[in-house]
């Protein structure tokens, strides 16, 4: 058998981890100064800038298939997706470069329709754009459009939010339902009827600044590729904590639900694009829940809690009673998701 | 004939400049406080940053076919411009991110090659990786692999070097033999044997900062998609001034203006990855040309100079007397050459 890279290892899930892991691991100059880069693999890293701000930086590259879906488009996803890694570092995103690759033969409506919705997202939120690139490739070469976009934010030292944050104690949160973005790029991509479905493509800098303004948040992340599980198990191991999520009292549509029910997929994994899970302090978790409700986030609750059990461990409470070991994601998931 | 993107849209040529300014007409916020952006389109934006520093950044997506060729592979490639994209303003790089993207199926050991290049490159420039993402297209969706880098770095107000800097009197000065990399990308995707040309695919930092060092430096670009003809005419247009440019002084290897001749295209038009094009005051010129033959570029020569006969035009002194219009490249020229 070939060593090759295959449809898992671009994932999100445990794969990715380890290949990322194992590509980068003779790389000596992972941060500047007293930043964060490689060994933190935040949603973005920091660079120190004197004073009390980091540079927050972030870049990824978008892929999804279809382009257009319900919810949104790649353009969208890629304004989007991107302003969500800088805002859940607690920085104000800044300015926005895009780099686009596409066929030969890409219809110029398309492109248009697409970059409309970049830009839509940009104006809405105040950001910049500032630079980027324009690629051709060959048909046959490349299936449609791939944009990979930067972000630039700055964050004041007091606001930094890192995976590592977890205290004991914490409360786990999650700002709406689970899944839908990842549940509608599936189906899509088995030819399923998804009128029901829509994405939750949408930019979280409102809900973080709120919840900044609240205090207490002691690590944040925005469940794309490896959906919420992933981001559970990231944030566990990192802050060397237990999480022990209910799993009852994670929100799910119910046409979701039964999209996962029928393909076999389990939501838990699939991709949110416009939700973020938090880690609070006990103490303000409830005021932050309300404050996401008066917002229109009807759908934020209270789903676990931190716990001191091992190192990386997630775990939920059984239906008959007792805990049982959640896994980290494996195997493909959906390819071409986000 | 329906409306679609050509490959013309992605040589780097008029085309690509036309395609740019036409998608990116309707946005309002086109750069960051004092910065640069849309409006310059210059090598990397720049982000005021209080004091005296602007941060610099920028992304390119790299698609170069074939992926490893004489002289470097796309890792060294996407290092490397990103790299020169930063020093060409004047800026030392202080990080890089990268977003890799491969088709399925991609073997590991490719990837492991690309990327000892790209991070060999990192390493000898003193630059670190911070972040980055990694996605896989299902086969036949992409041809091999994209790699878009991010380069950050610091740039301090008087050092800051646009492509509007040119002021008449100033000597233009190449660093090195023209073409090399674009005629040994062409010869190879032509099937041509490509024993004798090598790419100049090459960081540009140690040239910088001498220059930089030694002063006078107006304005200063790496001659990559569009060549040194394409450089020419986007600093004429953006200085408002005549480049007049003596073109048997242009310093091309025998073997790329063989190749060029056999292929039927102008090396002027072809892609460098490890040149500069300077314009320098002319009181410095000569002291810029020795230093940079001290440091092993001995190809480097002044190759014209600025007038006022009319904003953006670039004139080539006539073999035969008299001056000739050079037009902007326009068309193809070669696909995925970087």
């Amino acid at each position: 058998m070939e060593d090759v890279i295959k449809l898992s290892h671009g994932s999100g899930g445990i794969e990715t981890l380890q290949l990322i892991k194992e590509i980068t691991k003779d790389i000596k100059l992972r941060k500047v100064g007293r930043g964060t880069g490689l060994d933190e693999l935040d949603d973005s890293a920091l660079i120190p800038l004197g004073g009390e701000n980091f540079l927050a930086v972030t870049v990824d590259s978008y892929t999804v298939n279809p382009i257009f879906f319900p919810g949104g488009d790649i353009g969208k996803l890629a304004a989007t997706g991107t302003i969500n890694d800088l805002a859940v570092m607690g920085a104000e995103p800044l300015a926005i470069l895009d780099a686009i690759v596409v066929e030969e033969g890409f219809p110029k409506r398309d492109l248009q329709r697409v970059l409309d919705s970049f830009k839509e997202v940009l104006r809405s939120e105040g950001v910049a754009l500032i630079g980027g690139d324009f690629k051709v490739m060959p048909k046959g070469s490349l299936d449609k459009i791939v944009i990979s976009t930067v972000g630039v934010g700055i964050v004041r030292r007091e606001n930094v939010i890192l995976d590592s944050g977890l205290k004991v104690g914490d409360k786990i949160v999650v700002s709406g339902t689970i899944g839908d973005h990842g549940a509608v790029i599936l189906a899509f991509q088995l030819g399923i009827d998804v009128s029901n479905l829509k994405s939750d493509c949408e930019p979280l800098i409102r809900i973080m600044r709120r919840v900044i303004e609240i205090g207490g948040v002691h690590a944040a992340k925005d469940p794309t590729r490896g959906g919420l599980l992933m981001a559970l198990h990231e944030m566990a191991e990192k802050s060397h904590v237990t999480i022990v999520i209910d799993e009852a009292k994670i929100p799910i549509r119910e046409e979701v639900r039964a999209c996962c029910e029928m393909l076999g997929v389990d939501p838990l994994s699939l991709a949110c694009e416009g939700r973020v899970v938090l880690g609070v302090d006990s103490e303000v978790a409830n005021e932050i829940i309300g404050s996401l409700h008066d917002m229109g986030y009807k759908d934020a609750t209270i789903i676990g809690e931190v716990k001191e059990v091992e190192p990386g461990l997630v775990l939920a409470k059984s239906l008959v009673g007792g805990l049982k070991i959640l896994e980290p994601p494996i195997g493909e998931i959906v390819p071409r998701i986000c």
